[in-house]
């Protein structure tokens, strides 16, 4: 999956988040707060995409603003911690200036896998919306559920399903791309 | 238990080590190659100590050769990130030049959280050694144990209770002054 992810899309995320934005349903109806907030997530996602990252956007949001950005980029930063959740966490600790992000909201457009739900978990966030799921290795309810796990000594309120289906879209855009051109490159290679 | 942690210790952090150091044991024999990497870990957690806080440490090591050190600087950092483990692992990062740290072995003095579990997993570290347990919140085998879950698409090789002595020692020194402190700063402002 991943060592092949770099050339999976050439267009610039200016491109891309203009794209993801002049979908019908943005413009048909209001967004609520909450959606307002994962459509910024989704717009970190799209970043992601633009760089050849598996695309996953994170927001974190503190009395309606949002203080924390991130989106994957573990490939480009060579580490396993270049998390979009991890950013995130990051920049909110130092707009907030303490380790707790007790009043915190974040919003992931994928369920978070075990170190991210670990570093929420950790950082005492409140609340935690996320857009897809990911049954083979989230950590928000599919293999475990972290976020919620009563013998650790904090617990989030977590809604699952916010924008799913554009969450998803973007997922599965993104792997349908890179099989496209993995199988471009072994025609290449075997004409 | 943090907020309080500052002001626990005054002694600079050379001393401490040389502290530990000078132990009779450490005299006595002469140590394996995993001890010796865990004596250092042990020096990473001193560093914390030095500093007021929780003292856990940690090294990672390829090829017999030590390529990231950390310790514990959550309440100086403001982050919940600034954890031993997730220290060493950045650092191994650069050195390696990959996300994935296959052929790394993990010393750590205190069991890892569920975070640091989970950044673990996600690096694909191969070995870890673990001091000693922690009962309340460790993710390796105490509350969870993430790092052998057989549903993560990585599983670690974990050996626990390496100079687990020396390790609980320093943890226990810790609260003992902590709660010294706490103590007759209570008295004080009882006066």
């Amino acid at each position: 999956m991943c060592s092949a992810a770099v050339s999976v899309c050439s267009q610039p995320a200016a491109y891309l988040i203009l794209k993801y934005d002049m979908q019908p349903h943005y413009k048909m109806k209001k967004l609520t707060d909450r959606e307002k907030f994962m459509k910024e997530a989704i717009r970190q996602a799209v970043k992601a995409s633009a760089i050849g990252e598996v695309p996953i956007g994170c927001v974190i949001v503190y009395d309606g603003r949002i203080i924390g950005r991130g989106y994957n980029r573990r490939m480009t930063d060579r580490t396993a911690l270049a998390h979009a959740e991890i950013t995130a966490i990051r920049k909110a600790n130092k707009v907030i200036g303490d380790w707790r992000l007790d009043d915190c909201e974040m919003y992931v457009t994928l369920e978070p896998c075990q170190m991210c739900a670990g570093a929420i978990v950790q950082s005492r966030i409140r609340n935690v919306y996320i857009g897809a799921m990911n049954p083979k290795a989230g950590c928000a309810g599919s293999i475990l559920d972290l976020l919620r796990e009563e013998r650790f000594n904090h617990q989030c309120i977590v809604e699952t399903g916010l924008m799913e289906e554009r969450c998803s879209e973007l997922l599965k855009e993104f792997f349908v791309n890179l099989r496209t051109n993995q199988k471009n490159k072994k025609t290449e290679a075997g004409t």
